[in-house]
C-alpha cells in the first residue's frame, strides 16, 4: 500500500492484521460514564413481502451484523429526520416555533447519539469481526467498508456523553440565528460570549474524543474535530500540504498579477437582475449538471446557503440572491449543486442509511462542489455557453458586460479582498489557511475569544494584504464557528486539491470538456463523477478513492497546475 | 358527580377511590410480549440556567413523578417532530422521497410508541399514584390530571405491539396518497385491496387494546379505536345520544323544508375568484379569530385538509381553492383556524410536551372548530361583514350574489347531497351516522369490504334520499378510512353538540355576539373559548369541562335549539 499523506494510522490499518485491533479494542471499549446505560431494542429486522430487495435488509450470516445493519439503517433514519427538520426550520417554520424546534432536533441528536455509543453496538461490532476473520468468504468488500465504517462511526460517539451531544446540537442550531444576528448589527460583544460558550464546548468533546486516542498533544482536540469533517485527517500531513501550497501560490502571484495588468478590467455587471428569473436560471443550472429535481430543489434563505440533504431529499438552499449580481446566487446554485449531485448518486438503493452508503466527509464533499462551481463552472467555454442566455434572460442583449470574455474575467479575476466568499479561486486559499490557524489556537487556548478580531485583522493584513471595515467584515463573516465547525475550513482546500487531481483525470478520459460545455452539455463529465466516484459511497477511503481515480495521492501538483493554466499560461 | 354521557368507568373513577385501581393495576400491567424489552435511558432532567421555568421542567416532590415529566417531554417531542414531518410531507417535500420519508415517520411512530409502552413507565406511575395517596399535599391539580393522563396514554399502548405500530403509522401516511389516487381515478378494485389491508390492521390494533379490558363483545374493538379520538367514549351512550338526535332532525326536517320552499333560492356564485385572493381572504379571516401567524401558516395542499400541528408550529393546511367558489375555501380556512386556535392556545408555556397540555381528543377539536366554522361563521351577521369586502376584494362591486343575505341563504340552504364536505349544517348528521354505522359494521366483520359501495349507497338511499353517481361521490370521498381513523366520524356531530351548547353559555356571557361579528370583531368570543376552553387542556376530561362551562351534560337540546333558530324559526 502506497504511503497516503493525511490519514490515521486506524485507517491504514483497515487492510490489514485485524488483530492488533482486537487486542486493544477491550481498551477503548471501557464505558463512558452515562453513555451506556441504556440498551437498545433491537429494530425489526427486514421481514417478508415489505422488505426492499436491497443489501441493506438482506440477512447476512453473521446475524450481529444483520443485527448492526438495523441499528444503523434506524440511525440513518434520525439523520436524515433531522435533515428535513433543519431544512424545515431554514425555509419554510413558523418564528415563533424556534426554541421549541432547537429542543426537539438537539434532543434527536442525543437519541442517534445514544443509539449509537451503546455497549451493545461495541458487542456486536466485536462479534462481527470475529466472525469475519472466521469466515471472510462470507464478507464482500461492501460489507467489510460498511462494518469498518460502523466501528470508526462508533468509536467517534462512545466517549462523549449524551448530556454534551445535546448542548452541542443545540446550540449549534442556535448559532445559525446567533450568526444573522451579530452580522447584521456588527456587533462583536454578542459574538464574543456566544463564541466563547461554542468553543469550551467543542473543546469540551474534542478533549472527550481524545480519551480515546490517548493523545495529550495541544494540537489533538483540533485534530479530533477536523477528523468529523475529514475522516481519518493528520494535521501534520495537512500542514505540510498547505505549507507546500502557500509557497508555490505566493510564487505564482506576482505572475499572475503581471499578466493580469496586461489585460483590461471586467466591466461590472449592471443589474437589475429579477430574483424570480435567477432562481429560474438556477434551476436550470442544476438540471444541466444532472441535479434530479424529483428528489431534490432548490430554496432561498436569508441567510448562508446550507449544505447537507439526502439522497431522497436533497433540497439545496442559498442565499437569497442580490439583485444587483447574478453570478453571485449562479456561484452559489453550482457550489450546493456539486454537493446535491455527489448526494443523489451515493449508493440508496442498496445501503441507502447504511455507513458505506454515506459520503466520505467534506473533503470529497467540497471537490465535487469546487469541481462544478470553480474548476469546470469558470471555463471560458461554459461562458460562452451562458452568455447569450442570460443576454436573453434578463433582457440585457448586446451589452458588453454580459459578453463571455467578459463574464469569464469576472470570475477569474484575482483581487484580494478580505471577503472569503467573493474571493477568486487563487487567493482563496489564504483565507483558509488564516481560518485554520486561527481555528487552532481558538481550540488549543492559545488564542482568546477576546483577542481573535485583532488577531484576525492582523492575519487577513499579513496573508492578504487587506483589511476589513468592520467586524462583519472581518471576523464574524463565516457562519461555520457559529454552527460549531472548528476544523472544517481545512476541507475547501483539500477539496479544491482534489478537484484539480479528478479533473486532469477526467480531462484524460473525456477529450472535448470545452466543446461539450460550450454547448452547455455537462452529461458525460457528470456521469464520470458518478461512476468514479458518488457510486462507490464509502467503499473506498478517500485517501485510497483519490488513488484509484488519479494514480496518485492527493498532491498540489493539479491545483498549482491548474492554477498555472488559468491564471499565467493562458491568453485572456 | 353527576351521570356522564358517554364516559368510561375508568374516567369516573379519577376523582373517586384509587384504590380499586391499585388492585387491579398489577392485572393490566402483564407485559405484552414484545412490548417491554427496552429499558430507557432516562432524558435529562431540567438542569441549571437553561431550565425554563416551567411546571413541566420544575422538580416534583416525588421524583419517579419528576422522571415520568421527562419521558413524556421527550414522548412530545417526537409527537411534534412527526406533526412537522407530516406538513413538510404534504406541503413541500420533493416527491422522490415519498417512501423513504413513509419510512422514517413509521420509524419514529414505532419508536414513541416502544418509551410510552415501556415497563419502566407503568412502574414509575404506580410509584407516582403511592406518592399521590401518601402526600395529596403535594400534588396539585395540573400535577394530578397530568398524571393520570400518562397512565391512560400508557393503558392505550401497553398491549400494542410495536411492529404494529410502526406498520400501521406507514400505513396511514401512504393512505393518503392512495386515497388521492382511487379518488382522481374512481377506482373502487385498487381502493378495495387497500382497505382490506388497513381495517386487518385496525382490528387487529383494536383487539390487542381489548384485550387489556377484558372485553370481547363484537362492539368493543370499534369502541377501543373510538377512544383513540374520543377518551372514554361509550358506544351505548353514543347510540343513545344519535337515536335520539336523528329522530329529532327527522321530525325537524319537514318544517325546515316547507320554510325554505317559501323563500327564493340563493344565487350561485359566479367567478372567477383567483386562488391568491381567496388566500389573502383566509390568511386575514383567520387573523380575525386570533390565529398567530407567528406560530404558525395557512398552507394548500392538492389533497385533503390536515389537523393537527403544536402550539408552537400550528400549520394549518387546506385544500387548494376552487376558482369558481371561494366560500369553500373559506369553511375550509374557518374549520382549520378553529382547531388552530385551540391548538395555540392550549397551556404551552407551563405544560409544552406533558400529557395534561394536550386537547381534549377529536370530539372537543371539532367543537372548537365547528364553533367557527358553522354556529358563528354563518351567522347573518358575519355575512354581512363579508359581503362588501368581497365585493371589493373580488371586483364584484353590487353582484346580487354577493349581498349579505345571499351568501347567508348559500350556507344556510338545506338540500340532500351525497358529498359530506359541501352538506348542509342540518342534514351533515346523517353523513355522520351512515359512516358510523359502516364502520363499525366494517370493524366487527358484519360488512365485508367487498360490499361496501351497495352498502353505502343503500344507506345513503335511505338516509339522505340522494345517489352518488361515483364511487368517487360515494365510498371513496372521506380520507378518513384510508388514513385509518376508524371511530373518528362521531367526533363531528358529538363537537357539533358541544359547540351548540358552549355557545348558548356564549351568548349569557357576552350579549351582543350578532353586533359584534357585523363589525368583523371575533376577539370577544375567541377570548371567551380560549379562556373557557383551550388554557385548560385536559386538566378536566371533557365531559367535566362541558358541564364546568355549560352547566349541563352534553345533551342534543342545544343543537336541535340552533337548527329551530336558525333553521325554522328566522325569518331568512
Amino acid at each position: 500500500m502506497m504511503k497516503v499523506p493525511f490519514f490515521s494510522k486506524f485507517q491504514i490499518s483497515k487492510f490489514k492484521d485485524w488483530v492488533f485491533q482486537l487486542a486493544s479494542f477491550k481498551f477503548w471499549l471501557r464505558p463512558f460514564a452515562g453513555a451506556r446505560q441504556k440498551i437498545l431494542k433491537l429494530p425489526s429486522p427486514a421481514r417478508g413481502k415489505n422488505a426492499e430487495c436491497s443489501k441493506q435488509n438482506q440477512n447476512h450470516d453473521c446475524p450481529n451484523y444483520t443485527d448492526l445493519k438495523m441499528i444503523f439503517r434506524d440511525i440513518g433514519r434520525m439523520n436524515a429526520i433531522i435533515e428535513a427538520l433543519g431544512r424545515d426550520f431554514l425555509t419554510a417554520m413558523p418564528d415563533g416555533a424556534y426554541k421549541s424546534r432547537l429542543g426537539q432536533m438537539a434532543f434527536l441528536s442525543r437519541r442517534r447519539h445514544e443509539d449509537l455509543a451503546d455497549q451493545k453496538v461495541a458487542d456486536k461490532i466485536e462479534q462481527a469481526k470475529t466472525h469475519q476473520k472466521k469466515c471472510p468468504d462470507q464478507w464482500d468488500e461492501w460489507d467489510k467498508a460498511n462494518l469498518f465504517e460502523m466501528e470508526s462511526m462508533y468509536r467517534h460517539h462512545c466517549r462523549v456523553s449524551s448530556e454534551l451531544m445535546e448542548k452541542r446540537a443545540r446550540l449549534s442550531y442556535e448559532g445559525r440565528r446567533r450568526h444573522r444576528e451579530v452580522l447584521k448589527n456588527n456587533d462583536w460583544q454578542a459574538a464574543q460570549g456566544f463564541l466563547q460558550e461554542m468553543i469550551d464546548l467543542q473543546r469540551e468533546v474534542a478533549e472527550s474524543k481524545c480519551l480515546l486516542d490517548n493523545q495529550h498533544d495541544n494540537e489533538a482536540p483540533y485534530q479530533a474535530l477536523m477528523r468529523e469533517y475529514i475522516p481519518g485527517a493528520r494535521i501534520s500531513e495537512i500542514d505540510g500540504l498547505f505549507t507546500r501550497l502557500d509557497s508555490k501560490i505566493k510564487a505564482l502571484l506576482p505572475e499572475v498579477m503581471e499578466r493580469q495588468s496586461k489585460q483590461e478590467e471586467p466591466v461590472p455587471l449592471s443589474g437589475p437582475f429579477p430574483s424570480k428569473l435567477q432562481l429560474s436560471l438556477n434551476k436550470t443550472l442544476l438540471g444541466l449538471i444532472g441535479f434530479d429535481f424529483n428528489r431534490g430543489g432548490l430554496y432561498e434563505t436569508g441567510h448562508n446557503p446550507v449544505e447537507g440533504g439526502t439522497p431522497d431529499d436533497t433540497r439545496l438552499v442559498i442565499k437569497t440572491s442580490d439583485t444587483h449580481n447574478f453570478l453571485d446566487s449562479m456561484k452559489s446554485a453550482l457550489h450546493e449543486g456539486g454537493h446535491g449531485i455527489y448526494i443523489q448518486g451515493l449508493p440508496r438503493t442498496q445501503w441507502r442509511y447504511q455507513p458505506v452508503g454515506q459520503d466520505l466527509g467534506a473533503a470529497v464533499h467540497e471537490s465535487q462542489a469546487l469541481m462544478i462551481e470553480m474548476i469546470l463552472g469558470r471555463k471560458l467555454e461554459f461562458f460562452e455557453y451562458l452568455s447569450p442566455r442570460v443576454e436573453g434572460l434578463f433582457q440585457k442583449f448586446g451589452e458588453p458586460a454580459m459578453q463571455p470574455d467578459n463574464l469569464y474575467r469576472l470570475k477569474t479575476w484575482v483581487k484580494a479582498t478580505p471577503d472569503r466568499k467573493t474571493a477568486d479561486e487563487v487567493t482563496y486559499f489564504s483565507h483558509i489557511y488564516m481560518r485554520m490557524q486561527l481555528e487552532r489556537d481558538l481550540i488549543s487556548g492559545k488564542l482568546k475569544v477576546r483577542d481573535l478580531p485583532d488577531a484576525w485583522n492582523a492575519k487577513m493584513k499579513e496573508e492578504l494584504g487587506v483589511e476589513p471595515q468592520s467586524h462583519a467584515e472581518g471576523c464574524l463573516q463565516d457562519v461555520h464557528w457559529f454552527v460549531g465547525k472548528f476544523g472544517y475550513f481545512p476541507s475547501y482546500t483539500l477539496g479544491h486539491m482534489m478537484a484539480a487531481q479528478f479533473h486532469e483525470s477526467m480531462k484524460r478520459d473525456i477529450q472535448n470538456i470545452p466543446d461539450l460545455l460550450r454547448e452547455g452539455n455537462f452529461a458525460p463529465v457528470c456521469a464520470w463523477l458518478g461512476t468514479k466516484i458518488h457510486a462507490f459511497g464509502r467503499l473506498y477511503r478517500s485517501d485510497e478513492l483519490v488513488e484509484k481515480v488519479t494514480g496518485n495521492p492527493l498532491n498540489i501538483n493539479a491545483l498549482t497546475q491548474h492554477f498555472e493554466n488559468r491564471y499565467v499560461a493562458a491568453a485572456a
